[in-house]
């Protein structure tokens, strides 16, 4: 969550304080109508600029928003907060909103805003001692879950209860007992030799550090599998690790305070994924 | 949806264009952290005030939310709203934030919007003759659907289907061929002399209508049962209807063009409501 001095951009000019606001009669601000993506931000290159650019055009294309703007413009706008907030390493977030109604034609609400890199990485991924509880409540996806919408407070209410619990993350689990994603990421269990997540028609996020880790393994030979996995089967695996452009991959070593036997394979897709993957387009 | 030049009422003044915004550092704002609660307002007064505030601090608290400002506070401001938008029937508004987080103690956003009350009804609301279209869609309520949350983009997107079809509402069902809901109103269908509605655990919005016409039913003698009702049901039900604060009671007199055979029961009860009911705490 952006701090309230921080300077963010919005519809084509930098604001701080009180005019970093959005109209109460923008979709965005009334009712969730919005789509955003999270950037992980180096030495000020964001990474993987084209695949979320993708994702939310995609998205804005198919749920009815109006045209987001274009990459040329959302790149100097975030050059320019960057600058503003003298951030080099940051976590980025571009929202775009279904606008105010009435107008002909509708225009899309636009911010972006970056806060340090540091402020964002959770404690678990700066030790390489993640850990995660399980959510106490069942977790039922909506409709629209494979898309990265600003209709969030339920994954919020969820990511609470890891902070409550001094913990990194919460997994959700709906009424059928299968682990879906973490709120903030997505889950990969190692069981007997294959690495294994849940598929997106369950009602995860399509996470794009997710499809990365998923070819990484097939280039490296490591068998994988997009299937269901049952509660019971995270307390029997040899390993489990989420993912998300802001942490990138995160061996988890503990879940609900029991602990997870391995993180052989999550450490070295870590490193691979470091070094190799994440400035790729 | 509340037009850009109206006034409203936020965080203790009026106010207009550009006024009217909320700070991107609010959680509401960003990821449709809200919860609000729609009123129908007649000659100065809101319908049902006290179960609308009720149903509005019981999902605050169950959910972490700030507490939100007191009744008086609320009532004056709606007041307020009225007087400097010269309305008398109205369609009012009142939505809550998990507000600014850092601060202490964190203070909820609100705002209270109104808007006349003839500009909100439908078409077939004023005829008596209302459609609905069945969502083409298969619908996935989330963890949260029996609050009235502002994480609204699935319902919003639902509801346009309806009016790209020229019809009043659209009718939700889920993965299972149940029906839910309309995208803003409860669904009520008669079979054989009984009065069926959706129960609360498939995932719909306990309505402050719904509980009242099924408390009326009671009274009147006429049967109730709260189970599932599968698609298929309702082409061969007698009756169809919907109910919200806003439209009240809603006879059916077509859904996805084919005809609903009766609406006797629909039509009284919403006499009814409308006379006896809807004025009461």
């Amino acid at each position: 969550m952006t701090a309230p001095d921080r300077a963010l951009w919005i519809d084509g000019r930098i604001a701080r304080g009180p005019e970093a606001a959005l109209s109460l009669f923008d979709r965005g601000a009334r009712d969730g109508e919005g789509l955003f993506e999270t950037l992980r931000v180096e030495g000020g290159q964001p990474h993987r600029w084209r695949r979320h650019l993708e994702r939310l055009v995609v998205s804005a294309a198919e749920l009815g928003f109006p045209v987001p703007p274009s990459p040329s413009v959302l790149a100097a706008a975030l050059e320019e907060v960057l600058a503003a907030n003298r951030l080099s390493d940051a976590a980025a977030r571009i929202t775009v909103t279904r606008g105010i109604p009435g107008g002909r034609p509708t225009r899309t609400g636009c911010w972006i805003e970056a806060e340090p890199l540091a402020a964002r990485l959770w404690r678990g991924t700066r030790s390489g001692q993640a850990s995660a509880v399980i959510s106490r409540r069942a977790f039922a996806p909506g409709s629209l879950a494979r898309h990265k919408t600003t209709s969030r407070l339920a994954y919020h209410l969820a990511r609470e209860e890891a902070r409550a619990a001094g913990a990194d993350e919460t997994l959700l689990v709906d009424g059928a007992d299968l682990v879906l994603e973490g709120s903030t990421s997505n889950l990969f269990a190692v069981v007997g030799g294959e690495v294994v997540t849940p598929p997106v028609a369950l009602g995860i996020l399509p996470g794009i550090v997710r499809a990365q880790v998923l070819a990484l393994c097939v280039r490296l030979g490591i068998p994988t599998r997009e299937r269901a996995i049952p509660r019971s089967e995270l307390a029997v695996a040899d390993e489990v690790f989420v993912t998300n452009s802001i942490q990138q991959v995160v061996p988890l070593v503990a879940i609900d305070g029991g602990a997870v036997p391995s993180r052989t394979l999550g450490a070295r897709l870590r490193e691979i994924y470091r070094e190799h993957e994440s400035r790729s387009a």
